[in-house]
C-alpha cells in the first residue's frame, strides 16, 4: 500500500495511491484517523481497513494523483532523526574518519517539505546541498529493540533529501545547525508499506539527480549499519513512536564531496528516487527575506 | 510571575507559585488554556489575566506547593534547543578548541523529567554526568531576530540539567546521541517571567551540587554568547515559537572535567539552582530494565 498526505480544502488529509489515482481515506473509511501517524499508532488492523477501503472505492472517493497538493506524509512526527557516515564512499568524500557510530543528529518538522514544494535556500548561506537517503517510517515503537526483530518495527518507507548548509555542518559539534534551516529538505511522495518491498529495501538502487544529470547512485545494501541495525542502535537511545523517521544517511556525490562544489541555486530541481518507493522532486528557491535590515553571517 | 505545570487526579494543569502555595489555573481562570506553550502563545494578554487571577485566588484554587507533583512546565514543546561551548572555563576543561559558534543539538522531550522526578541512567553506559544550566522560554515566536530584539521574545527563565551520556556525547558528528537518552535531563521546577529577573539574567549565579556538595558555580554573564545573541543566532536556523526551550549550555565542573570522572550512580541527588529562578532537584535511578536478554555496548 502506497500511503499519501496531501491537502484538500484546507484540510490535511489521508491517501492510499492506487495507480495514478488517489483514495481519500476521509470519505472511503471516514472511521480511520485523519493522519498517518495515528493511522499507524491504530496498528495493522487500522492499516487493513484502509487497504480493503482503497481497493473497492468507489468515485466519489478516488481523485487524480495529477495536480495534488502533497503534504509531507507525516507532517509531525514524534521525531525525526537523521544518521550519517552510513555509506563509506560518502565518508570518504568527506574527508571524514572511518566511523565506529553513525553520525547522528534530530531534524525539526518544519525542516522539511513536501514532494514538489520548493526547498528554500536560506539567507545565512549559500552552501546548500542534496543528500538522496531512504527515510524509514515505524509503525510499531518500542525501546531497547534487538536486530532480528527491528524489521517488524518498520511501517514502510519513503524517499527523503536530507538537504544540508553545508557551511554549518562543518562548525565543530553543530552538524544539527545545517540540518535545520527552514524547508531545506524533503520527504516524500509517500510512503510504501514494508510488505512490498524487499527486507530493510537491500538492493534496492537509490540516485539522486540535479537538473535531470545523475548525482547521486548507489544500492540500499551498501548501508554500512543496515535498517535492521539502525533501528536497533536508536533504540538504545530513544523511545521509538509509530510515525517516527529514520533517515538512513546519504551515498557519495553529494556536492560537498567535490574539490569544486557546485551549490544549489534557484531554479536548480533536485529528484531523489529510490527503486519501488517513488521519486520526490523539489525545486529550489530563494528563502522569501522576512528583513532587510538584518546581516546574517556565519 | 512564576508558572508550573503539575498533575492533578490525572490530568496535567497550570500554576502559578505564590510563596508556598500553587494558585490552580482551571480553577483561577477556567477560561485560560490548560497548558503554559499554549498559554503563552494566547499573548501577554492571557498572561495578564492568570497574574491576576492568581493574586485574587481564593481558597478553593490553592493548593500547597509542598507534595505537589511537578511536571516539565512545558511537557511538550516544539522543540528543545541545546547549546554547549559556552562558558569558556568548560570549553578548556573539556579539552575544546575555543569555539567560533556554539555547540548544538536537539533534545526529545522525553528525554527531560520533572523537579524531584528520578533521572535514570540508562541501560547503555554508565557515564551519566551533569549539566546544569539556564534554560530560556520563549514567549513570542518569529525568525530573524536581531539581537537589540531578542529579550523582547523570552517568557521567563528556569533551571535545566542537560544530563549527558558522556561516552555517547564523545562520538564523532553525534553529541545528539549522548543528550538524548530517555529520563537523562531535568527541567523546572517553574518558569519565572522575565520581567522579574535582570535582562537575559546576566549577574544571577547558577550553582550544581551532587549530594550537598558544589560541584559548579558561576555567573551567567560569564557566557560567550549571552541570551540575546543565542536567540539572534537560533533565529537564523529555526523558526522560533512560543514554549520553544533554548538550553545555554553548561559552566566549568562537570565530572568529565576532572581527570578521574565520578559519574552519577543512583541514589546520588543532583540540585541545580539559579538565584531567583529556583532549583532543580532530581535523584538519579537506573532505567528499569526492559528486557535482560539484550545486550547493550556502544
Amino acid at each position: 500500500m502506497r500511503l499519501l498526505s496531501f491537502e484538500l480544502n484546507g484540510a490535511a488529509t489521508v491517501g492510499v495511491r492506487v495507480g495514478e489515482e488517489v483514495v481519500d481515506l476521509s470519505i472511503a473509511a471516514p472511521q480511520l484517523p485523519r493522519d498517518i501517524r495515528s493511522l499507524l499508532a491504530a496498528g495493522p488492523e487500522a492499516l487493513a481497513v484502509a487497504e480493503a477501503a482503497a481497493a473497492s472505492a468507489n468515485a466519489t472517493a478516488r481523485r487524480p494523483l495529477e495536480g495534488l497538493r502533497h503534504l509531507t506524509p507525516i507532517p509531525r512526527p514524534d521525531k525525526i532523526i537523521g544518521l550519517g557516515k552510513n555509506y563509506m564512499k560518502h565518508v570518504e568524500e568527506m574527508g571524514a574518519d572511518v566511523p565506529t557510530f553513525p553520525g547522528m543528529f534530530l531534524r525539526t518538522p518544519d525542516s522539511l517539505v513536501a514532494h514538489n514544494q520548493a526547498l528554500w535556500r536560506p539567507e545565512a548561506s549559500d552552501t546548500l546541498d542534496y543528500e538522496g537517503e531512504l527515510m524509514v517510517v515505524i509503525g510499531r515503537g518500542g525501546r531497547m529493540i534487538s536486530r532480528e526483530e527491528a524489521l517488524s518495527h518498520v511501517a514502510g518507507y519513503a524517499c527523503h533529501n536530507d538537504g544540508s548548509v553545508r557551511a554549518y555542518n562543518y562548525i565543530p559539534a553543530a552538524v544539527t545547525a545545517g540540518k535545520n534551516f527552514l524547508r531545506t529538505g524533503g520527504f516524500g511522495p509517500e510512503i510504501v508499506t514494508a510488505d512490498e518491498l524487499p527486507p530493510g529495501c537491500k538492493g534496492l538502487r537509490l540516485s539522486t539527480s540535479v537538473n535531470g544529470e545523475l548525482r547521486q547512485s548507489a544500492d540500499i545494501a551498501e548501508m554500512r549499519w543496515d535498517v535492521a541495525h539502525l533501528i536497533h542502535l536508536m533504540s538504545t537511545i530513544f523511545t521509538l513512536y509509530p510515525g517516527d523517521l529514520i533517515a538512513t544517511g546519504t551515498p557519495s556525490g553529494c556536492a560537498a564531496g567535490s574539490p569544486d562544489p557546485q551549490w544549489l541555486t534557484p531554479g536548480d530541481v533536485v529528484r531523489v528516487e529510490i527503486e519501488g518507493v517513488g521519486a520526490l522532486v523539489n525545486p529550489i528557491e530563494d528563502a522569501p527575506r522576512v528583513r532587510t535590515d538584518l546581516e546574517v553571517r556565519l
